[in-house]
């Protein structure tokens, strides 16, 4: 699929990815044209791709990137297909390469493009309120509500009989049909994905969307970041209470319930039909299972496997819990 | 008292409930008209009640509600004067006569009643920032002051000496006398309270309100939920921080200290002169008493007694927590 | 250095701070000015000062200052050039004559100065969205953004290449270069801090500022309450994720990472390139070194030194931790 949202100002030769990179690399055989920054598992033959760390070895040695930024110590992982671009810090060149490709997707200022809704062609078709501003690329269903200073930036697209409160701000987003969100939401920005650097972090791309399927509820004051690499998902009839913290790549499950005050960290992945109490956390790049409930207050730092209870910091099995703590 | 926000669209006939519950009853020996839906304590014999958990029992036994929908299993716990309507899932068939009576009270759509308020009479009353807008049904008292942005919609009434912030939105609330409200504020939106359907949950109405009382000060970003069947009640005097989050049917004391980020979940209810630490989060249901002091960051699950300390996740006696964790 | 923000309107005579405070002083032998009211440390022989309790008993042997509000119990502690009015509750009196000095710094009330930017001189040197508000006392460098629906209250600096987003509310703030501020955030309010008194609590002043300095970013949803005496501080390079409360009088060092839902209390100090995971909580008056890192969902009740790992709920060494939680 390409991106819908960010521009991909590719394509680039070879030569010119090389001289980006400050690399010093003699006798190119051939310069080819190169399209698209992906991962090592939805690469092909015209894309770069990136490796910079052994879990990802099986895949690496799978990909059909015909040119791959790693490091020494895993370039022989590679297939011989698949030409390593040899760097000090993959995660730093893979940046530069993806904001090369995507120069949009580094910093989220305010949407300049917005126009006030009755100076566009929704104010015939959307019931809104005051003040209501539109950016480009923008598409709005039948029989939607948009409530009052709600600011639907550039790259959004709303279903059918979606209802969207006052004060929200959303952006990069795909929303499917009856879906309702309260107010005051952010929704869309970039996330917390940076290389730390002394003096000026520096950021990386967020090329992803957030994807809110059908039938989802979200409360007032959530934050819902994009993906950087792939894309931040809620499935079908997932409710989310107030205040609550999804970040970027998270993938929630359908028909699952989160509590007031949660917060899922980056990259993790929560099946459906799960229950998370107010206030618990979820570490990063976690994966935790079907039909699993958490406790309220719980601070989850490891996979947790379909059909379990939990609860506890860390987070373990609920009755352990409760013997533990009687 | 009647609800002063929401409309009650009865009376109904006793045989129109019945068709609308799809229930298949003959013989009704006297077609009566049921005026409203109350729970077990505070019907009387024109209203209809529900019964749905034997933790109930005693109030069902003195119920003078002339119709109360409950369970095969449950029945016999009614008084004679009361007729038993046995449904499948007693809180789905409250939750749909509910709305039947309150039709308003399920969805929280923005307020299509407001005008820009110097389009008001407030306008030489009130002093009021920019962009400020008021719905209908909507009192203001004496020596009050509303910031930029603030939208107070329907169902809102405000005492005297009332500050209130920018970026705020109001509904369904009385705010008595004194009162100040910080920034970026969510007040009186219903609550996360629904019946888990797969595929499309079921909301459950919201009639009650939010109770503001003199003298309270909330800090920036709360989330404030009225209540389902009752209300959601702030004593005199009680200050909470910024970002915290306050659930339905939650009813807190007088003189109580509630710093940042703290979360209460629904109906729990806490006493007077309590000090609630930062990011402390209190289950729902559950009873706080008087001159409670809960640590910053204690996950409370059970009830605590009047004059006590508590920290810890589970929220244990102060000096225990403290041994335990030298 | 003089407070940029708030506005001294002292001198007072000697003779009148006793009347303000009720005090029965007689045989003053010389009536001077009192130009200010400072810490122990701060005040020079023209500034009045405060000493509550015996922590501070160092600071008040070297004091400068010529008066210093104390008890009975601690004023042997006072050097001989500085006289000492007794007095029930320090921190009372000191809040009422702080009060004298600095009467805009008690209430936060909306900000009634603002006018539209496009009706300032901001409009040809600032690239501002829709409904921006600017107050009195604002200055704004070279290539700003400022977006939607964004507040610039009184008292604010802004330095060269920042970008605001849009929906935020800023007062009592610099804000140094480079520095971007994501949406919804409200920065500069007064802190929680009050006296408990039964009935009506008593706001102590807040003179302090926030200052945010150069490539510093702030995700949305922050809360940065402005120090009372002191300032709130973070330092050149820090980032801070979704939803995070900072306290007044807070300091925070150079390259700190803070994730999502992250709460710092009161007066507490956070050294340079410290590493804080997402729902950690900090209690107040405490010290967290250099280089230290603190795991996701932490509560911290004690300081930690320098290079220090630590996680749990209290906080303690990281190995600990997962040992005794495997």
């Amino acid at each position: 699929m390409n991106n819908p949202f960010f521009k991909n100002n590719g394509p680039f030769y070879f030569s010119e990815i090389i001289k980006f990179l400050d690399l010093n690399i003699k006798n190119i055989k051939q310069d080819k044209q190169i399209y698209d920054i992906k991962d090592l598992v939805t690469s092909n033959n015209e894309d770069i791709s990136f490796f910079h760390s052994k879990k990802y070895k099986d895949a690496a040695r799978e990909t059909k990137a015909s040119i791959c930024i790693t490091t020494e110590a895993l370039k022989n992982e590679l297939p011989e297909s698949c030409l390593a671009l040899i760097v000090e810090n993959v995660l730093v060149s893979t940046s530069k390469i993806t904001s090369k490709f995507y120069p949009d997707s580094i910093n989220d200022n305010f949407d300049e493009t917005v126009n006030p809704i009755y100076d566009t062609n929704f104010k015939d078709k959307v019931n809104f309120g005051e003040n209501v501003l539109i950016g480009n690329n923008v598409s709005i269903g039948k029989n939607c509500k948009i409530g009052h200073n709600t600011i639907i930036e550039k790259n959004v697209v709303i279903g059918n009989n979606c209802l969207i409160g006052s004060n929200n701000i959303i952006r990069n987003t795909l929303i499917k049909n009856n879906v309702k969100i309260l107010d005051n939401c952010t929704i869309g920005k970039h996330g917390f994905g940076f290389f730390p650097v002394k003096g000026k972090n520096l950021r990386y791309p967020h090329i992803g969307l957030v994807i809110i399927e059908d039938n989802c509820e979200i409360g007032c004051g959530a934050t819902i970041d994009r993906g950087s690499m792939s894309n931040t998902i809620l499935g079908k009839n997932t409710y989310l209470d107030n205040q609550i913290h999804i970040a970027h790549n998270v993938k929630i499950g359908e028909n699952t319930i989160i509590a007031g005050q949660v917060g899922i960290a980056g990259s993790s992945v929560v099946g459906n039909n799960v229950k998370i109490g107010g206030q618990a956390g979820i570490s990063g790049h976690l994966k935790i299972g079907n039909n699993v409930e958490i406790g309220g207050g719980s601070g989850v730092i490891r996979d947790i496997p379909d059909d379990t209870k939990v609860m506890g910091y860390p987070a373990k099995n609920i009755r352990e819990f409760l013997r533990d703590n009687r």
